[in-house]
């Protein structure tokens, strides 16, 4: 990530000629100076695909004023677009049972500034870790689930969301399932490491699953959530290599480095923007 | 794999106290020299696992009087055991399809005494690679597979494989699923590669499947055959990264770089001896 | 790589704004069709680089033509840039010694279509290959190389790479250091795969130096040729894991497979114009 | 790990006929049993190098009473051995600068009990994490290092080590090179983290040198501290894929994830004494 103030521009539409050149035309036009930029063609649906971070100090106007000269050319290209300020910190809350890998290791990169970002507060069905966080200075909140109050547990995480102001909600191995209507609520927002190479495991205990099964990697998954359990787009995946002589407690073990590693790759991509949704799958500009 | 001649032991019991020290006492007392040994302890089914590698000139008696004289030791333990000598090379019969990849990689490794094999004959439902083989020195057979031959095919496949007197049986993309009669006439001799991490994409055209799902990274898998389809015990498996820029097209081609590692290593550990089946899994001494 | 014809615009220059724009905005101009584009600006040295694909057809005018229009383009940015024709196949020239890996991985690529190139030759200072060359249908040459005659030799293999009209030298395990009259004659054009991760274990026998200093994982580099041993900007590489139980020959085994991986991989990024030299590192857009 | 109480005995002695015949004949004999068990034959230097674990309850006699009947056998076969009760948690030391990754990982490892020690305490050339550390529960010195102090400050580490009565000293990211008296004194126990794949970038700045040499790969080196600067044996090393869009900034977030991740393997192989030093090299009994 650059150091200096940028604006990131992600969009899409349907691919025709001459596409980067009215994109990056408009930008030239104004002596934006590009830090980065990617694009991808796919060549099956006809959409195209882009990401430009320009610098901010380079163009002679406003975030707000980018956005109201650049409207007509992303209407006439038909565009879902959006453009973020790189001094704008997202906020983001995360949400944890009682694993701690993957909550100390944003805590870690959060305290380190790896992520541009603020966490807003962080929402655990159990108490385990409301000391850790709030000498971290993070508000804590424990928000037990039941088989009975499920609906109302997740209007109260809801309402959190909404009172912290959250842009992304994080499920750092929270091990329980979303309502529909929170899915819903954050379609794109909610990002989930799942602790198995997705498609294979979906579901409780992918860990015995792999093990019953005898496979040489195992894996995780980081994707965003949808009312389809596991079964929402891709981020970020990775494994890691098991024999015949690990158990299930060891391949638990092994699967949290791969786990806290995938999740935090795959939020830092969706935090700078580098992740598009296109249909069931992603575009990653890494 | 060690240059001088070597006999290995391989063998699998239920566990219990002392194994390891009646094996190799047994050994030790007739001053035979352990080159490697590996050992695993099954706990959930409290069963052991064994390799050994003996050098061969420093026994004072031959492979069948060892058989003779371990017998009674084996009998006790309720072994399943075998002992094969490096200096008999396993025969290694080929099945190919139309791709070029997993054939050269095995003819080269053959070529450079890398795998210590002859290789009795390649059989193609093809002609394609006729010329190549026969140009290596090596029979060719081709055995057309339609969908009205099948049975008359595969007792073709069934009866070359008799006649080159055959210890192994390659899969090596042969691309057509064998009779349940060749896969339960040679149960744990039958190698194949699939063109996917499994249990993930099952069947035909498991990059197609890998595309549409959007994963990020695709694999392949080498298995014993079972007559149930890509479910047998899997020996080895491996994975490469991909990105929203990888068309099918592209998966397929990085897909054969690990498909013909994958095939070569799970095929060594097989001819070494270093798989021991364990239900519908496997131990791997690599 | 994509079906239909394409051009490769390859180029870089010093950074300043608008680059992006006028590139493309030439190509929109003429209605020409991007398939694939990268652009990365070295931050440090304030440099740029460039990589676009555009359909052939959909361009009103022939590659010559489009060299000429372009030029006072690439005149004004100061850019080192070339155009190439994905219907013209470059012409390789193989050189290789007594291993087989690397020659045999590379004929089954070549004989697959999956690369796109002609194989003008095949040079050897063994005839080890010979047949196996010759059987391919390609033209296969014998210069043997000792310390008496280096002078003659390496002015043969000029002498045969001209008449071979090559566009490429692939050193595949040459086991021979080029004379610096070579090297300057074809830089940027000649490809070494070194068999071990450079910078460590540079020169003679690295799985040596690999077993004595008990690394952990070992691996290969594609490089350009320079005067300078394995010092030439690096292309591609990668590694493999390995243990205390594997002596130096099981390395060379392993090694192997990740050799002519990595050749491979290097190799087709050169071929297709996706390696910008910038000093004496790579800018490789894969 | 297995979760029953066991001990280990590690060792190494001169190869020759019947080693594990007579070390687990005396296990047998006093009906112990062998949970996991691994054997290595260094052929070069005629070296044997054995790893079991005895289930505790399962031997009549206490550790103790093992070390003493064992002696013989050990004498006898000239060993070097030891032989550990897994009730008997390792007291580890930890020393971190003002980098947080490993210092949160490993305390995360200890906090969900992965790791089965007590960490004695934390000191640091900085007070950055003191309360961080303290917070946990556990001891924080702040013993500075200036150009003039190094010899009262290593003095004074060497004296915190032992009132803690630290059996593993762990270089968690300390930046300071150690006085050649403490690598001595600690010598085969203290264990650091170097930030690359050794040995290429020894010393200051590797991701600098990593850089400007255009690697395509990063590393990280788990190994024993030895008076010569990053020369120690290695226990385990791994690498991270890079390209030219990385900037030094990106390697050191990258190289982030591979340090904790190396170091914590690294660190459980030897609290686990599943490493076997030898000369230079290790034998890691994974």
């Amino acid at each position: 990530m650059h150091t200096q103030r940028f604006y990131t521009l992600s969009a899409s539409c349907p691919d025709q000629v001459g596409i980067i050149a009215r994109v990056t035309g408009f930008i030239a036009e104004h002596q934006g100076w590009i830090l980065e930029s990617s694009f991808h063609a796919d060549a099956i649906d006809g959409r195209y695909f882009i990401r430009i971070e320009v610098k901010a100090d380079s163009l002679p106007f406003s975030l707000e004023e980018f956005r109201q000269r650049f409207n007509p050319i992303a209407t006439d290209l038909r565009m879902n677009w959006r453009i973020n300020d790189s001094a704008v910190k997202k906020r983001v809350v995360i949400m944890v049972s009682k694993q701690e890998h993957c909550l100390y290791d944003l805590l870690a990169r959060w305290q380190a500034q790896e992520l541009n970002i603020d966490i807003a507060c962080v929402i655990s069905n159990h108490d385990t870790f409301k000391g850790f966080v709030e000498w971290h200075g993070i508000p804590f909140h424990h928000v037990p689930v039941t088989p009975d109050n499920k609906s109302a547990a997740y209007a109260e995480v809801h309402r959190l969301f909404e009172a912290a102001q959250g842009d992304t909600m994080v499920l750092a191995r929270y091990m329980q399932i979303l309502s529909p209507e929170l899915c819903a609520a954050y379609a794109g927002r909610i990002i989930n490491i799942h602790h198995s190479f997705l498609p294979s495991f979906v579901g409780a205990k992918p860990y015995h699953q792999a093990y019953t099964r005898g496979v040489k990697l195992i894996g995780a998954t980081c994707h965003y959530v949808t009312e389809a359990l596991d079964q929402g787009p891709n981020i970020e995946q990775d494994v890691i290599r098991i024999d015949h002589s690990d158990s299930v407690e060891d391949m638990v073990r092994y699967g949290k480095d791969i786990e806290k590693t995938v999740l935090a790759r795959g939020l830092r991509y969706h935090l700078e923007d580098r992740v598009l949704v296109h249909g069931n799958k992603t575009v990653v500009f890494r």
